[in-house]
């Protein structure tokens, strides 16, 4: 039984904490015509967020119908309390500090009515952690984007041991209906899921650079220029099972399981950051980097993320 | 000092063993200009390759200036002493089979002059075993493709104990000339590279359906509607790099370095692909496939892939 919120009669969204995230996020929801009302306690947090929306904002033109005043719906609040007034829908991006969060937590709980939904998006923290000793614990979701979230679909959602499971499922649809691509994490573990893929797979990038296998440019090349290419297009299950072509999974498990299961039993050492190993990863991507900037290559990189969210929006169940 | 075939002069290309990789080779040097020779020892050979490089020429088309007539610049050989005669270069990709391999080696050895250079695309065998007891082993290489080659860019290029340095080297410029991302692999390991570091994100992938974190459809979304899209436009260390943002490397290393070593130690189970954990992968890539068949999953993936790389091409240090 549901007793929360409208999915579909949301209207105005509350923006808590306007960092990277935040004002990410801020930027996402105006995009989808959703009034927001923003807040955050550090200084010279207002000029931040107009900037970062500005930027980014000929970047959700290109990915879709977008009125150009819709930019404007965003009231630029003055203390929580106001951030929360009328709102439809947290979502929660505060720094990541246990004892702050609960601080906050405590506060949106007492200042909002318990059929709001509160998402969290926070990377490293659980969310039964969080939501401990709170009287409406069971609104409040983790809903973890991937940087930055007015570009990549990806929202992975996961409720603490408090959390309704009704909530969890209103959080799922309701970024889906935005937008987004929400999967549902069943269980409650450090860096969720993503981040841990992607830990993973940077593992063993920092071990094929300590044991000197290739140098950093060439291991970016070995993921960028190869399957990397694939991992935009299908998730890494998919891939296997396109792997074992007419067969199927079935087939690829058959002729190549046991042999991948040997090189796993090669690939169990946890690298330790050493100063040392630290240094050769900074060189190496100086190196590669050359005389781009920072800030070059992210633009590099912005440019090209617009061109291949449209690719894939535009073929999307082409599938002929 | 290199005696070997000049590499801006090879014109004609031996390409032995025409499977899947076989062929793709062939249709790439094929679209890239080159005369080929292909022999493999299989029935129907000729049908395959032949229907596998029709197939293909759109794709390559669509990729870049290729004359219509190159297509045809191939000659499907009787037997390996015709196919290797007077080629620059040889491409072989015969079934993963150690004696195999070093039977065919042998041969090859004994028709071509040493200043030719033979080159592996196998994925799984290690040079230093497939060359031993070759008298010109000193040019053999392993020049392995990501599949399909006549696409994904990557070559992994690694020599065996008795290879000659400068023979990697020529490879490496060889593929690089005609227009592949050849990435230098120092030491022989399991996998070569890219291969290792795709097995290392599978497994948290597998380790996510056993420990039931997710759907095996939400675990593919959780790539390719999150990290997958940067993957195609820059490597994991290129990305570690702009996590840190103004600070690069060195401050995403400050940051989170620690914090995902913790993550590693939760990271560290192989999980053994058993009959219940085989069905749970197969029955959830089922699920998600739904009606669509193996090749229209195909079809999709190679629509999107051609798509992608003509992206990346088109915004090639654009850098803004």
């Amino acid at each position: 039984m549901s007793h929360y919120f409208p999915v579909g009669s949301v209207k105005v969204i509350a923006v808590v904490g306007t960092g990277t995230i935040g004002s990410s996020w801020a930027t996402y929801f105006l995009s989808k015509g959703f009034k927001v009302k923003a807040w955050d306690p550090s200084r010279d947090w207002k000029k931040r967020i107009t900037d970062f929306i500005n930027n980014a904002w000929p970047q959700v033109q290109a990915l879709g119908a977008v009125k150009p005043n819709q930019q404007n719906n965003i009231s630029l609040c003055s203390n929580l309390s106001e951030a929360l007034s009328g709102v439809d829908f947290v979502q929660e991006n505060s720094p990541e500090q246990l004892e702050l969060k609960q601080a906050l937590f405590g506060d949106m709980d007492r200042l909002l009515p318990e059929n709001i939904i509160i998402s969290s998006s926070t990377s490293g923290l659980i969310m039964s952690d969080m939501q401990e000793g709170l009287s409406s614990a069971h609104r409040f979701v983790v809903g973890h984007p991937f940087n930055p979230p007015h570009l990549i679909p990806l929202v992975e959602v996961v409720g603490g041991k408090n959390t309704d499971p009704f909530a969890v499922d209103w959080a799922i649809d309701f970024y889906n209906q935005i937008g987004k691509r929400a999967i549902k994490i069943k269980k409650e573990v450090a860096g969720h899921l993503a981040n841990r893929l992607q830990a993973a797979l940077w593992r063993e990038a920092v071990l094929a650079v300590k044991n000197d296998l290739a140098s950093v440019e060439d291991i970016n090349a070995a993921v960028a220029m190869g399957p990397g290419l694939r991992w935009a297009l299908m998730g890494p299950h998919m891939i296997m099972n396109l792997t074992g072509s007419d067969g199927g999974y079935q087939k690829m498990l058959e002729n190549f399981g046991s042999g991948i299961e040997d090189w796993w039993e090669t690939m169990n050492e946890n690298p330790s950051l050493t100063p040392d190993l630290k240094e050769a990863l900074i060189n190496g991507i100086n190196l590669e980097a050359g005389n781009r900037s920072i800030s070059q290559l992210e633009a590099e990189r912005d440019h090209r993320l617009v061109k291949l969210l449209a690719l894939l929006k535009d073929t999307k169940n082409s599938n002929k």
